[in-house]
């Protein structure tokens, strides 16, 4: 990293608590490797504190933009002056870009990880039919990014069924032509089965869907990057299935968060 | 310098114009010298915007501190919520502390930091007299610093007479046994020769001083580090005097600072 002086571009995440992110060390090492002088920095917010605090930073003038998580996603976008169609549907953000004169500009990479995680690896998305477990911020990225991608069937399926029918009615708002459904625990008969639960960080947990219907046909995805090897990707791999971890969804992440902040090689 | 992570404790130098600033480098220098986990960012902030922005760097919980330079010393004093008598009769800040709870504390270390510098190379400031032209912000920091350092008198000298005198007056209130006068352009009759304005920068400034009254016995001091040779120091050598450069008070400042802020090894 070039040492950080008086010229240097600076990016924040915000966050709550703050000592688990990851992306002061990615966009660092990614900065480094395109040679752009920016340094991303821990920000460290309480929900109660957010609006304060992201007034002060609109008069911040070297500020190039923030990557926001958990639990400021949604709270972000009230905030924020301008967010895409597709953001303001999604209802959360997770990056935000200061333009000249403090305006702040909202958008939702989630989903894009996701969808450029895969095809990093060269696998992809168009024409597919995919099964995605959970309604929450993480899934509705991913559910519009899936259905923006082109899979030709889109099933949502949540503990909470009402919160997946208002995901569906909200994509169905953007893409009335999409063939999106309300599913149960059954992943079968679905080329992609995503877990966009937060089931498997945590030792004990249920397993976010019926493995016992995968079959090896099936690419079996996670969004969770610790543990790695999550049950279900075990379990997965157990039936014959191929996999995707959960890394390359933030590592794909990177280069689109930096760039929408401006941060880009001289 | 250690990689930067969610557990890095974040600094910032508040400043306009930003891109001269040397304390990032400075400081995570020190930092890296001393094994903390900190790292100092630059925060270019129009005066209009302090307020806002210092209300929401309140709500950044891991924020150990802030430098503050130029122009905003005198208006961060405002908005803190404590600051040492010293600090209040001088009228400005250069470092603020973040306790926990979002509670701003003020000090000016301009003043410990000439000092430090001096002492830093073997020159000692006690039962010296001195002469110090100017009574701006570094003048009125290093006044009060050389008084509670035990100069035996001190003389300081301003184009604008009514600013050295209200110096003056508001260091006899703090120090009411102390000799402190009001001079001419004659730094003549004193052990240590104080520029303290900002004469020498640039290129044809007049001297801040009658150079042809310096004697051999003098030592002639600097706060000014951009150049390095400024014109009197150029007289002073040539008229026999010892010198003393501006950078060590900044040198002598960067561990002042970063403990004031808290940022001390594990």
């Amino acid at each position: 990293m070039t040492p950080i002086s008086g010229k240097t571009r600076v990016y924040g995440i915000l966050a709550d608590p703050i000592h688990h992110v990851q992306a002061p060390q990615r966009l660092n090492e990614y900065f480094a490797s395109i040679g752009f002088d920016g340094v991303m920095i821990p920000i460290h917010v309480r929900p109660d504190n957010l609006p304060a605090v992201v007034a002060g930073l609109r008069g911040m003038e070297n500020l190039g933009g923030l990557v926001v998580t958990v639990p400021h996603k949604t709270a972000i976008l009230a905030l924020c002056d301008e967010a895409s169609e597709v953001t303001r549907k999604i209802g959360a953000a997770n990056v935000v870009r200061r333009d000249a004169g403090g305006r702040l500009v909202a958008t939702m990479l989630d989903g894009e990880g996701f969808v450029g995680g895969l095809r990093a690896e060269g696998k992809a998305v168009e024409g597919k039919t995919a099964y995605l477990a959970g309604a929450g911020g993480a899934a509705n990225a991913i559910a519009f990014a899936l259905v923006g991608a082109g899979v030709t069937r889109l099933t949502v399926a949540n503990r909470t069924r009402a919160k997946a029918e208002d995901l569906r009615q909200r994509i169905l708002a953007l893409h009335p032509a999409a063939d999106v459904r309300v599913g149960s625990e059954d992943p079968g008969d679905h080329d992609l089965v995503v877990n966009a639960t937060s089931l498997g960080m945590r030792q004990g947990d249920a397993l976010p869907l019926d493995v016992s219907r995968l079959a090896p046909r099936q690419l079996v995805c996670e969004v969770i990057m610790q543990p790695r090897e999550t049950p279900l990707l075990l379990a997965a791999r157990e039936r014959g299935c191929a996999i995707q971890y959960g890394a390359p969804m933030l590592a794909a992440q990177v280069a689109l968060m930096a760039d929408f902040m401006g941060a880009r090689a001289a």
